[in-house]
């Protein structure tokens, strides 16, 4: 996409990795590829793909480096708790080739967290003390334990909650992009109808990429089109045409807020 | 896994990719993958990975020949519907080196379909009855537009209502492996203080093994512990024994059902 942007500056990209077999069990269901690509593209930062992988040390160790060789940017969730499944920290100072270490600030943490519970700070609980040698630390508003970032690689807990307080405290120090604007027009028709007036809109407005989502509900189904680009007005324009040619088409459409009423 | 599996016969492994930039750009949820993992445990086909990658022809067509010659079967959501960005076919065409056909029998289903609405089988829709050669069908009881399977990929749609009504005729033909035990201990406690209870029974069980999901409800929070294995006696004791454990700790702790209550 990059490649159409004069004058945008660099879109920093990112990845994805989802750690845990209680995934790809099904026992749970992943909520953190949603809610990070929601956050990501409110900062202007591009997704390019997303990992559900297990917990297993190799499978971490290469998807890490794979992935942080791809993506300016490595967001990992999951296994960084206190239990033997927890082998995420392993395999990430594996795979930057640096050995795990006591963190005296994580420690510190932790115990002061642990001195307001009825819990005891035991070994399997300072284990969530040890981080790769050369990481630094992302606080953890929630729960104390950290998570931490080595190299372009940000390491996050898989619970939604604290992920979430752990994402919000980062935000600010992440590398910003340019913002997308993003338009959906709904339009009261089945996306095969429309569809040679969305692909010629596209040809014609470059740097401009429209989507086309179709959605059923009881009574009717149509398409939900998003019109989406960096150029503001280009995009707009473009959003508006595709707007004019399904209704001249003999179809309703409308270019809609978020919430999904009229754009008047 | 499978290194411990005496007499089990090969557990089917199996992969998904989520074709979308709306899954990427955070407008749109993924539930496939979540309803397929599901799925795919209760006919004990191991998934060892999912991927949300985009829509980008290159990406597609990388992703399916890594995948499929990785595991046992692919499944892909997204991509195969009649507008100009559902390039799926196209690449998973080029995957496996075949051109794209027009498909006598998806282009008899499609006529059919829409000869009972007041829907144009348009230029557009004709694209969905194109399929890479040597592809078999695969049956949409809802919409028409049928998915296929080339080599040990089934291509589906990306709406999930149509994507699982496929799957549902699917599943009778896929290999079925052995069905995995999978026993939830629910305990009354934080999984720090019994990392080591659960260490030290996975160690004595071989072939079992125990995953550890903190939860936190309003005015308590605990730790479900899933006690997995292919042989069903060894998995069951392993469990009870996880339970006694924790109860010895001074914690409650029980086994329940699937729906959270406790299995007397």
């Amino acid at each position: 996409m990059s490649s159409y942007l004069l004058n945008a500056g660099p879109i920093p990209t990112a990845a994805i990795i989802v750690i845990g077999d209680e995934i790809l069990s099904g026992r749970t269901k992943d909520k953190n590829i949603g809610w990070l690509a929601d956050q990501l593209s409110a900062l202007g930062i591009q997704l390019g793909e997303a990992r559900v992988i297990a917990d297993k040390k190799n499978i971490i160790i290469d998807t890490v480096q794979i992935l942080s060789n791809a993506y300016d940017l490595v967001f990992t969730s999951g296994g960084i708790g206190p239990t033997h499944d927890d082998i995420t920290t392993a395999a990430v100072a594996a795979a930057f080739d640096v050995p795990v270490v006591r963190h005296p600030e994580a420690e510190r943490r932790l115990i002061a967290h642990y001195e307001n519970t009825d819990l005891e700070f035991n070994e399997a609980r300072q284990k969530m003390a040890n981080i790769p040698e050369t990481a630094t630390l992302i606080d953890n508003p929630l729960s104390a334990a950290p998570g931490y970032i080595i190299g372009n690689v940000y390491v996050l807990p898989g619970v939604p909650t604290i992920m979430q307080a752990m994402f919000e405290g980062l935000k600010g120090k992440l590398p910003g992009g340019v913002v997308m604007k993003r338009i959906t027009v709904q339009c009261s028709t089945g996306e095969g109808n429309i569809a040679k007036i969305l692909a010629d809109v596209e040809a014609q407005y470059h740097g401009v990429s429209i989507g086309s989502y179709p959605y059923m509900k009881p009574g009717h189904f149509g398409t939900a089109v998003v019109v989406s680009g960096l150029d503001d007005e280009l995009t707009t324009e473009a959003a508006k045409i595709v707007e004019r040619e399904v209704r001249a088409f003999g179809a309703d459409a409308n270019i809609v807020h978020a919430d999904g009423t009229i754009v008047k």
